[in-house]
């Protein structure tokens, strides 16, 4: 299982399983300088901790990060700082069957024939508990981005809630906090909450689409062929736990345009190009153009449902299973802060990577 | 531009340009004592090749790839496989004010922007013609899991072309080489030939959905947490130009379903598990489940069109462009065999990965 | 000051500073299986521990190590394996000058110039406190290798100190775990012991040689062109704190050699070639011969003495030195173990990129 | 045999055989606006060439390089460079029993046990031949660290010639290009000339130590703990074909000093600090200092000689070879110019890294 750090040059490594003593991130390569301590990175992972409303998972976390290393006096020195997090609501509890049956949905099968391991403790490694170390990497790559690109800024909310979508025209960034589900249309969010409501009750869970916008982003960011600025957030965005689909700007639309629809036009404006339109989602052949960055993601309704399911067990019987405990019925809400600090870390280590290889941008308009 | 490599152990870096000398594939990291030769790759490569039918561009190249290196007495020595491809058709054409404008929708202002070049020859390195070296290097990979894993097949076919769809009832699989557009519906493909006439005449362009399917795939492969298997399929299929979205198993439509509906179940079959669906497209946790890897992607709409369009100059005037010249009216029709090509690289890779980092699969059912 | 890490499939990425909360490594790509336990662990890191003879710091750390992800029930469960030590001996105490002086033959400087960072406890991350993460992270590779490499044992010890190096003539094996200075030649061991006391009293310090051997390594081992074994070998021991010099086999003494002197013969024993003799230390062509892999090092005098020494501050002004503070006299004798450690995760790793670049050894002789 | 790239931002890969069609480097990651042309590859590519007096392989390649991408009007492009040469010199001789012994000394027996692969036209993969893609990839690095470190200048020379080395009072970097040896010392080119020329006759063959320094390289360079500008400079070393260890600065010798001897007292210049000596060969904590880098490595003696050696065959019977052909009887007088290419490589790779990690060197002094 090797293969659990991204990035070039801002590399993150996470470590930790759903109900072991600690998780965290060993984070190498954030630049030297950065005003940080635990405080603001722990403002990212209270927005993504569960049990803090009845639509997320019961489980009582309080995700209170360390700093252990990489810090001093009160700025990073450039060394690897270590994030770590401790678990402490492993309560010792009966796992009954699950250990030797196969959770629907669930990595537990693949895990197991892969590595020959069953961790049956809420998943293990393949938990998105892991995304909480993410979302203290995250926060670590926005205070250096603070530093290096002022103005950048990074907002997540939830476009869709099963089959329910927003309305553009009720969008509202001031909205998104103020309810449970990161919701931009304040009217959707209410429809959402007795949608979600009924489903919590009946026990049974359902997909959403999360959509991050990034503002601010320079012009040049992003390493073609294989490194472009999109395939890195695609690969990001899809590494989060339950994501099936990822999109940038049109998306899957775009396959429905016509050329003479889809490329954003280009003006002259006071400080450099304008766009008329972002059908691009501000990434043309892998590199960002200054428009804001769009990144969408599909992730899949919870597989622990109370639904009782078919399955196998370890020595091939078939069996039913439900799954009993302390899940969210849309996961996609806690993806929100997650898919933040992907787009975060991305960002800050395209921005480092162009600066190494270039020195930053070399070609003037105007 | 550094990164222009991808793969973990079976490593491809292409390289070239659009209208220089030649361009190519270094492929590290090939097996040793797999039977290759140039004209096992060239079928691959004929079927990405332009100017084969009216829908494609009129360019005409032969394409003939050349092995330079790592191939001994008909079998690759496990050495660095170069694969090079000569440019023929480098006509000395009156580039006109394209050396100037930018063309939108087209890399040329963010390439400019970034490494303060401007190879106005068709595109240079950001052309699709780079692809063509993805498809060399994916014949090679086919050709080791054809040693490597038996019976594992990758088919592409296109499902989308415009607003167009196909019916899943027509699906035939014998049809798809039949039709210019790799179209597995036939009557689908009848009406996308008037379609993309007419269009192609009107001097437009559209976009298309790519499928790609891989049946045989042993389970097992795949490196979670950031190297999961639909992570790197997701990275590869948005590194090819144009792409938009990429989705595994059901995609976006995920987010409208509810656990009870999406999750696959699970059965015993006599050589082992079975599904009774495959939403989650082959891949659980990252991990292959031995069902069918199905991937997804949107190409947009060329944006080499005939239509006047407003830009800009290197200068920062505003003005307007028409791109002339050969274009393909749906660049979709050669992102299949490139789909093809990316999804047989990372197949193998993740296979060599998973051999070296557990000796294959360690867990048993049954 | 990213690239923490070494190694491709067995990724060791070490944190922490001197006088940090903590210190450790992050193990990526463990194989699964593996049985470990804190105590395995520890008896690698009780072979590094400072403070068990005059001869060595008198600092006092317990250095125990803790496992804090990747293993279940007993066993690697092929999750990253998060290794923490503890820093327990942070006293508060006056650093003085230290401060604003650049200790020569340190790091200080550099560090300064490069990160705009003075962390004066003691060293901050270029300690060699930082190899104790190491010892730890080999230990985990010399339990894999138990079980992959049955048979294979590492073995480091001390060939020279300052001036005096053994005589091979009296080189056993069994002496080297009974003196402080892990040399194999009890005679050597005892001039030592008076002439570091000697040394120790008036406040210097003296460089070393170290010599690590791996036996039963299976031949067939190794990456060439640039991952060969030797070149990953070498580069393990370079990045060790002090270390100057790197020799395999011959080493520096190949140089004055001719080609009828130094080409080792070879002659087919009952389970496969047997060499007449081994200069090349175990290596032809960057791959594993099976023969004794034999690897060398230098490593510098500390450079921590009671001698006052010409030096600057940060502000530019010429001023002395002395470094009071608990140094060790040959700070070679720590890096035996870590060594050690560095041998096992470099036969590890390879051990895996073998297994997953070609399976195995793929041809045979006889 | 994967991992035939060497780098971080700066990517060599390098790809070919001895005997095929054409060899050469693949660089990815080179800065773009980087002036560049054959003629100025050519020049390090004559030096290193065989064939040009009688103390070399009298194989004929006249070694001429192309530049297949990544140059675009005088300059690169920042796209991947493509640098081929051809083999002219494929002679069809008769390898007789050489493709079934193994020749001592040689990878022939490694690269059998561990690829199942016999390339019997003059080593394949393995021989030295390789090293031209180097020179050719370390011209092209040359070149970009005339723009981006103006006054860095790398120069290689031979400092032993089997028991023979040099007197450093003699030392005349003028007289280095005046003698087939690279040899700084013309009394000790003398003395080298007539001890080779005997060697050569009597079929027999010489090791040699190479030095490579390079001044004006700028304080800050290096990135710990694992890629320490050090570390990367010993991989880079023993990464060529022959070589059997390496130093730094002092290197062995250091083992055999005291602390009040080693460390380089600092003093304030007029631009920075200066040292009073040079022991540490320009680097501390794996960083420069600014001094002189000062790399040393040990070249054993080809194991191609006219003497007939005991040896196995590929069924295992006991045999004796003696290899005919075209050899070096010192190949270390090719390997300055690829020791040099080694270092250029290492810098500039080092130098943009510094720049994406650090923006440049943070902290001041005076």
């Amino acid at each position: 299982m090797s293969m659990n750090t991204f990035g070039h040059l801002f590399r993150v490594t996470t470590w930790g399983e759903s109900h072991g003593p600690a998780l965290g991130a060993t984070v190498d390569g954030c630049p030297p300088g950065v005003a940080i301590d635990e405080a603001m990175l722990q403002q990212w992972l209270d927005k993504r901790k569960p049990g803090q409303n009845k639509f997320t998972t019961q489980r009582r976390e309080p995700d209170a990060v360390r700093i252990l290393s990489g810090v001093f006096e009160g700025v990073t020195t450039g060394t690897p700082v270590q994030l770590m997090i401790e678990n402490t609501d492993q309560r010792s509890k009966d796992y009954g069957d699950i250990s030797e049956k196969f959770r629907p949905g669930h990595a537990d099968i693949t895990y197991w024939q892969k590595y020959g391991i069953r961790d049956y403790r809420g998943g293990g490694r393949s938990s998105a508990r892991e995304t909480a170390a993410r979302v203290a990497a995250g926060g670590l790559a926005r205070a250096a981005l603070a530093e290096l690109a002022p103005g950048l800024e990074i907002t997540g909310y939830m476009v869709q809630m099963g089959p329910h979508g927003i309305d553009r025209a009720n969008f509202d960034e001031a909205v998104i906090a103020g309810n449970p589900f990161w919701c931009p249309d304040a009217t959707a969010a209410e429809t959402w909450a007795g949608y979600l409501d009924d489903l919590r009750k009946s026990g049974d869970s359902v997909g959403a689409v999360i959509e991050v916008t990034a503002r601010g982003v320079p012009a040049g960011l992003g390493a073609p062929i294989y490194a472009k600025l999109d395939t890195d957030l695609a690969a990001a965005a899809m590494s989060i736990n339950a994501v099936k689909a990822v999109e940038i700007g049109e998306g899957m639309a775009a396959a429905a345009l016509r050329g003479s629809e889809n490329a954003d036009e280009i003006r002259m404006g006071p400080d450099g190009p304008i766009y008329s339109s972002n059908h691009a989602g501000g990434i043309l052949g892998g590199i960002s153009t200054g428009q804001d960055i769009v990144l969408r993601f599909a992730v899949k309704p919870t597989s622990s449902i109370l639904t009782s399911r078919r399955t196998i067990t370890k020595s091939g019987e078939e069996t039913e299973i439900i799954t009993k405990g302390r899940h969210d019925p849309c996961v996609g809400i806690r993806a929100v802060p997650v898919g933040e600090a992907m787009v975060a870390c991305v960002l800050l280590d395209h921005l480092l990577l162009h600066r190494g290889q270039t020195g930053g941008n070399r070609g003037r308009i105007g």
